[in-house]
């Protein structure tokens, strides 16, 4: 079980992540603003949702929370270390990046640190271009391991792997998107450095991103290009309230539909 | 068990319904037709899907299937006198229109015939108004109950119940619309009737939904009015993604994509 400290030094971590995300964001747009809005949770803690409805992002949500309590009996059997003691306290980050450009890609991350009366790290970035793009998905990737092998060298193959499982549409039988990292469990019993890659995948995300928004700001599109964002749009829907884990988490725990619902895309179409 | 003479009859008669619908959904329309497209099921029978992208229907679809054949282990516990015997027989239509127009309500209908050890109707018709209206509403349900009560007066309010309870959103706490009729189980042990009693469903809903199509068709709407449209959508779309049984029957049974999802509405929006 994590310390006082170390629950309160990634609390303020993921917050300032948050800052800095915001502001990262912010650079590529004329004038649009992130709105901020805090809410509380009723069991214990809450959090800040950031959503901003821009020109250059269409939508892009950067929620952090930090909540704490009890899980209910149902939770509790599914959950590593709940069994015996249900308390728990969990912070963390999730952003979703929907660009109006169909050049740039949907972006998703989410991290987070959980305790019961054990500990750990979970999270991870996926890449959803709604126009394949080779070059971007080859980098992208190389940036998720470059940082991962800093760290551990398994991680990588074993994250990436998990990602391509968890981010993939059975009933089409299609992958989200281009994939990422995923993992559910990282617990080395060294926190420091447990700590240290959730950082450095927080900052990676910021670093790759940016590159990708600037690479493709400026490459002209038209109706074709937006049909094709607006179908690849409604898979990623499909994934979000079918099969996504956090999604569900939420819908059945009561937990604030604005910030579940945030990854959803301001505009959709089908067929 | 009903006879095969008695299934030849129901499939014959969805069938006819299908065409008897596109016809009068085609009435409304300028030069728009529905495409057709037939499809076979690997395990036994097939059906056929019928599009239209209308001016006043966005996006409409009428399809009716007959399949047959074995209900695999997972669901032979969950369905009535399939334990026994995985030997299954289901015809049925279902119909989801999306108008153009705010003013005009989306509707949905289906209606099945399913013969396993035991046989049974099941349906229902339900109405979602993107802007309220409360003559809409109550003549809807006026025609649901006079249809109703002409077969047994205990199935308006009894179906009327089960479809609020079904067409619902816990995560909003709100209904997806007005409501409507919805039924598992119609067996009455005289099939003659059971079977006249979905023909009156599939009779009312054609007569019903004309009639508001046509109160509506020519009231002026704008912007406004079409982006409360778009989010009640998105309502639809969390329901069946999340909720709707039928939607997952179908994800889960490998069955046919396009058909499960032609109740998706073209274009979407969130938040």
């Amino acid at each position: 079980m994590y310390t006082d400290e170390q629950k309160k030094r990634a609390s303020v971590w993921f917050s300032s992540l948050q800052d800095t995300l915001i502001q990262l964001l912010e650079s590529f747009e004329e004038s649009a603003l992130f709105a901020r809005k805090t809410w509380t949770r009723e069991g214990g803690g809450g959090g800040t949702m950031a959503l901003l409805k821009g020109d250059v992002f269409e939508k892009a949500g950067v929620n952090v929370s930090t909540v704490f309590g009890e899980f209910s009996k149902e939770f509790q059997c599914s959950i590593p270390g709940a069994q015996e003691n249900p308390t728990f306290w969990a912070s963390g980050i999730s952003v979703v990046v929907h660009p109006r450009s169909p050049h740039i890609p949907i972006i998703h991350m989410n991290t987070r640190m959980i305790v019961t009366q054990k500990g750990w790290f979970g999270g991870g970035i996926d890449l959803t271009p709604c126009l394949p793009n080779k070059v971007d998905t080859k980098e992208f990737h190389q940036a998720l391991k470059t940082t991962c092998d800093e760290f551990n060298t398994t991680y990588y193959p074993t994250f990436k792997a998990e990602a391509d499982t968890y981010f993939y549409l059975p009933h089409r039988n299609e992958p989200r998107g281009v994939g990422g990292i995923f993992y559910d469990n990282v617990n080395s019993e060294d926190w420091e450095t447990d700590f240290a890659f959730t950082q450095a995948v927080g900052t990676t995300f910021g670093k790759i991103y940016a590159e990708l928004v600037k690479r493709h700001l400026h490459t002209p599109w038209g109706d074709a290009e937006r049909e094709i964002q607006l179908r690849k749009r409604g898979r990623y829907v499909e994934f979000n309230l079918i099969y996504d884990r956090g999604t569900h988490f939420g819908l059945k725990t009561n937990g604030n539909i604005e910030a579940i619902f945030m990854s959803l895309p301001p505009l959709v179409a089908w067929e």
